[in-house]
């Protein structure tokens, strides 16, 4: 049996917009392995109950399974060290840390409240109670009220890509001349919004717009052919 | 002839404070180089001429010269291989840009901003007007306004560093068990506060303390024993 991610789900089961879980199957075309994609909800607390947690994503390999998409990423690395490494070496792994961290710490939060009231729209009816109650109380105010400003919010948060810029100046990668994991720990939050929103993160002439669309590019356009739209 | 490295001062010649110039000079003894350092300031551009521009730190090995911390990192991987390594490894080097242009886009000028005027204070006379200038116009503002909010404008300075509190929950380095050019890259910010101003940047029970606290006393304290403030 081949490897399965759980994977979050919309009200469309092919509505896939987990940054987390983007992360995970990026890592997983990255390595060249073959696996399928569980839809899970938000309130499918009980189908990975079997993970002693109730988030995604979760990675099933055989009789083994592994949550949390960083401990994903270096349980992929670590079994895979024959596939196309996610690191290229020690260094390589301990620094990415640091980039998933920023995504995670800054990427996310202000993304978020970009695109809060669009997740919402998109989520299965017995989704959306937990949503909204989880994240108001995350945000501190309600999702229409942090997506009301979302047309200023935007210029800040495109202000805060400058040091992705600054890379992308001097290699066409965070990994790189070739994409590595931490690339995807970025890329999946993008991947995220875009999935879910129509509302435009990025614009065309930025060089992060160029890099994500390499991304979407990549592994016989793996990403780009998700369902979402083309923003 | 040693390695030689133009380091920028203060009025007294032993204040050591750009945090470019405490990048290279961490390289260097991580790869256990010996070099000597040669104070220069900010209007001493004909000293360093040669260079074909007009910034610190400038290294001088033999008959090369090599400008820009990045670059000198580069090149002392590179040129001393043999040596313990700053990246470990090609991915760790390439990821590695992402937080030396984090550390330079968004640390650099949060802290110039907290301590702009102490800077100012210490300079070499024939300084001032130059770094006043330059500075004020990149600010947009005179030191002393932008100095004026820094009870302030710290707080919200220690929420900024929360991805680099959430690696060292994990590790005590971004290089991973062992320090690496991504701490040198954002130690050298916190060693140029450090060097000039006793305005406390970091308060102790922050991990970010402790692990600032490690590199001061790594390679026999070499960083530790500049001339600063025990902040």
């Amino acid at each position: 049996m081949g490897l399965q991610l759980y994977d979050l789900a919309g009200a469309e089961p092919e509505r896939r917009f987990s940054p987390y879980c983007w992360r995970s199957k990026m890592a997983l075309v990255h390595k060249g392995l073959p696996f399928d994609t569980i839809p899970w909800r938000f309130t499918d607390k009980d189908v990975i109950a079997f993970s002693g947690q109730g988030r995604v994503p979760v990675l099933v390999d055989g009789d083994q399974f592994v949550f949390d998409s960083w401990t994903i990423a270096t349980y992929l690395e670590d079994a895979y060290a024959d596939r196309p490494s996610l690191f290229r070496g020690e260094g390589g792994r301990a620094v990415t840390r640091f980039v998933n961290a920023w995504a995670d710490g800054v990427l996310v939060g202000l993304i978020l409240r970009l695109i809060a009231t669009d997740i919402f729209a998109h989520l299965d009816e017995k989704d959306r109670a937990y949503f909204r109650e989880t994240r108001e109380k995350r945000l501190g105010a309600t999702l229409e009220t942090v997506s009301a400003d979302r047309e200023t919010n935007v210029l800040a948060f495109r202000k805060t890509l400058e040091p992705i810029r600054t890379v992308l100046a001097a290699q066409p990668y965070f990994g790189g001349e070739v994409p590595a994991y931490a690339d995807y720990a970025v890329f999946g939050c993008f991947q995220w919004a875009r999935c879910i929103s129509s509302f435009p993160l990025l614009l065309e002439p930025d060089p992060v717009w160029a890099w994500r669309d390499r991304l979407l590019s990549a592994f016989d356009g793996f990403a780009g052919k998700a369902l979402g739209y083309s923003v």
